[in-house]
């Protein structure tokens, strides 16, 4: 077996210090040859130390730090772990090299996955999902063909609102959208799962990786988040990835690919409840799927309708989402105004051709935009 | 897309009847170059004018008939879907020229499916399966290593008496043992479904068909019969294969492989629970697993026992069940006797060595000994 040359963008953040936690149980199987991170430079000295990796830089080096790890370190593959469009430049140029990208910067495919899918193509690098929905279809899609699939199903769990009026969600506290109920993820990400955006942003995703018309991807609502998405042949036959929620079994998929690792952290007994995502002994296990509900959750319309509208739409629905959610984490929103900031900005914003540079220059505007209307509505209406 | 030319052994039964009624939706994807069927000679006959098959043979023209509809009419796929032990001979003469067998066959890969795998392993004939739960293990291996297998999970739906005691089982009538839940098959195997045998059998089938050791095949309780298999990786991750119960999409898969058909007996729309199995319009999808039970379920126990012996054992097992039910549908064995009568059957016939002959053998003497062990019953004991 050889060593494959890994490099981390955004190596102390959630998915690269779980990447880490992988590739640790595998000395023989991974060499870390490059590390980034943002301000976290003492635990980004630790993992350079830890890994004996050479090249680690931090926000200070900026975008050249960023295309030393990515390109420089000549990995085998990169995993774009970073948020936001910090890092796209390094990206972009790995991919251009032929550099296989395991990718869990949303922003990197919602706003800019065309032109990423597009360069990878030209390229052979390999795209490579991280997150569980997205690995999810990935592994359901392998020795299949593309014309072969009729519809694509990411799940969601509903999040804290599941089973909440129209009324509380419009109401709801920082602490309650805090709460989620299976995924464990930082407070932005969380909040996203309340209000269903963060399923919008997957069904966009979905679009982009696997060449899928926005029609023919659905979300289902399954509470006890074990399937992650399902893949709808033309032949009326339905594939399932299936596994408890840990973010190390789609980030260890990633990195071992096309090989899989062996080892899981749920253990691969011989009891077929727990195989299938029984936390204790259980008699029964029990999966329920339904539909989401897009009154009570628009922030998943809005989602299809940037989708919809192509170019760089995600990219504005995306900036001026991160915008509104800030706002909300510091009390200056109600949790129902999330998606009503995001639909005026949506319908202010221009939106241009795509390139990676109106890509950045929408990103921009949405936010600037975004940040306006909120000041606006601080200003105007008594809240 | 050019036309393959497939040959039905068994056209006029269940499966077969299913096959030709798949194939009549493709007319410029198969061709039917023989029919073999046993009694139903009317029926055989409008097949072979529908199809305008130039090879239809009867069980008056014996073995030479399917050797005829299995070899001469040169299929490239021949679909093996008679009972018994009757076309193993043309069979194996099929796939010993590098013809696909699409299997439906139960006792073909129980009795016989080690050397049916070694023998289409020699000529690179490739052994397709019928069966729901078969079919979907290999639908989600596709494209994964046999090394990356770590489990095997087959799905139950429970049968009519998964919720009977000890002592119902014991004395379950001929007409609650015909009540199967979901699915529809002819008496025996619906029976078999009722004393969980067709799943050890199956256990028998998956550890044939993909080479895997009976500790790493378990048995999941699926009331639903939605999910047809699961398929556990050694990262923890797990694949599913999910449609409603229709033998056509199995079926179906078999034939058109590696492509998949264009066309769904349950449609392949936008509402998601519909695509998950939902019959009606539903608010709510559940579908639940647990844990059979071995107590009351002995004949799974019988059919791992078969299997962990080997060689001609699963043919014994096979066989006696095959004489126990049909003396139970003939209202001369209490259901709870039949594995009684199979477990006697089983350590008293002795095992050879595996040949095609010795499996011949080992069935015969495993129905002559099943029958004494009935009679005696019958004579001896008070009922």
């Amino acid at each position: 077996m050889s060593l494959k040359r890994v490099a981390i963008l955004g190596s102390t953040g959630s998915i690269g210090t779980q990447a880490l936690d992988v590739i640790a149980r595998f000395p023989d199987r991974f060499r870390v040859v490059g590390l980034a991170a943002g301000r976290n430079v003492e635990l980004l000295r630790e993992q350079a130390q830890r890994f004996t990796c050479a090249i680690a830089t931090s926000a200070q080096d900026g975008a050249a730090g960023l295309h030393r790890v990515a390109v420089e370190s000549e990995p085998e593959l990169v995993l774009a772990a970073t948020d936001g469009a910090v890092a796209f430049d390094a990206v972009f140029a790995a991919v251009a090299r032929g550099t296989d990208v395991a990718v869990a910067n949303k922003e990197l495919i919602v706003a800019a996955g065309e032109l990423l899918m597009s360069a990878a193509g030209v390229s052979g690098a390999r795209i490579l999902p991280v997150d569980s929905e997205h690995s999810a279809i990935f592994q359901c899609l392998i020795g299949e063909r593309h014309e072969s699939v009729a519809r694509i199903l990411v799940t969601a769990s509903g999040g804290p609102f599941l089973r909440a009026s129209r009324e509380e969600i419009e109401n709801a506290s920082i602490d309650s959208a805090l709460a989620h109920p299976t995924w464990r993820m930082g407070r932005k990400n969380t909040v996203d799962s309340a209000s269903l955006m963060n399923k919008g942003l997957e069904v966009i995703e979905a679009s982009r990786l696997f060449a899928m018309a926005p029609q023919r991807i659905g979300v289902v609502i399954h509470p006890q988040s074990i399937a992650h998405a399902f893949v709808v042949f033309t032949d009326g036959s339905v594939k399932a990835q299936l596994c408890a929620p840990d973010m190390r079994v789609p980030i260890g998929y990633a990195l071992g690919y096309p090989e899989r690792l062996t080892w899981s952290p749920f253990g691969t007994g011989t009891d077929p409840l727990r195989l299938l995502g029984a936390k204790t002994e259980v008699e029964q296990l029990s999966y329920e799927y339904e539909r989401p509900d897009l009154e009570r959750f628009p922030c998943l319309r809005l989602a299809y309708q940037a989708l919809d509208r192509g170019g760089t739409a995600p990219a504005v629905l995306s900036a001026a989402n991160e915008i509104a959610v800030g706002a909300f984490l510091e009390g200056r929103l109600r949790f129902g105004e999330i998606p009503r900031v995001i639909e005026r900005v949506m319908n202010e914003v221009e939106e241009g051709e795509l390139s990676l540079e109106s890509v950045r220059a929408a990103d921009r505007r949405a936010r600037a935009r975004a940040n306006e209307v909120l000041e606006s509505r601080t200003a105007g209406t008594a809240r």
